[in-house]
């Protein structure tokens, strides 16, 4: 089991990371990310898969050509926990 | 300017493709595939990225976990047209 992260916890998350929102049910975050061409985009979620795998998390995300949409959640925790936090810290840096 | 396919032509492409539903608006095609876990679903969307990219033309696709949901539609052609289904037909091959 894997805990839920506070709001306050939250709100300093999201502070710390780059262009993440809340979704308006609070149970997730999502980054909207825009690449110069399809070979780009689908490069950076290579990366992303890779670092997924390790952590043993992963994402729900929709690629269309430059375009690329992730959202983060832990289902064991029904919201938001670290997990999400420290894969989007990744994703930051990959991106 | 790419052609867009006939109902007709629709018909008989999807009578030879494995999985592909008409979308309600009769405008793309969809897949919706299961693999055994992420790595396998992320090989899987890595060779159709390559195909993609070598018919440049893509797909608008969405993955969780081991999922994978792919739509095909042209947008030169505001609808279907020959590239979807010869990029289905790889994409069946690689399934």
């Amino acid at each position: 089991m894997v805990e839920r992260l506070s709001e306050s916890e939250i709100s300093s998350a999201l502070m710390a990371l780059k262009g993440w929102k809340l979704r308006e049910d609070g149970l997730a975050i999502t980054r909207s990310l825009q690449f110069s061409d399809f070979a780009e985009a689908f490069g950076f979620m290579t990366r992303v898969a890779i670092l997924a795998e390790k952590a043993d998390h992963h994402p729900e995300w929709f690629n269309v050509y430059n375009k690329v949409e992730i959202t983060l959640t832990t289902h064991d925790a029904s919201g938001l926990s670290e997990r999400d936090v420290a894969l989007a810290k990744q994703i930051d840096a990959a991106a």
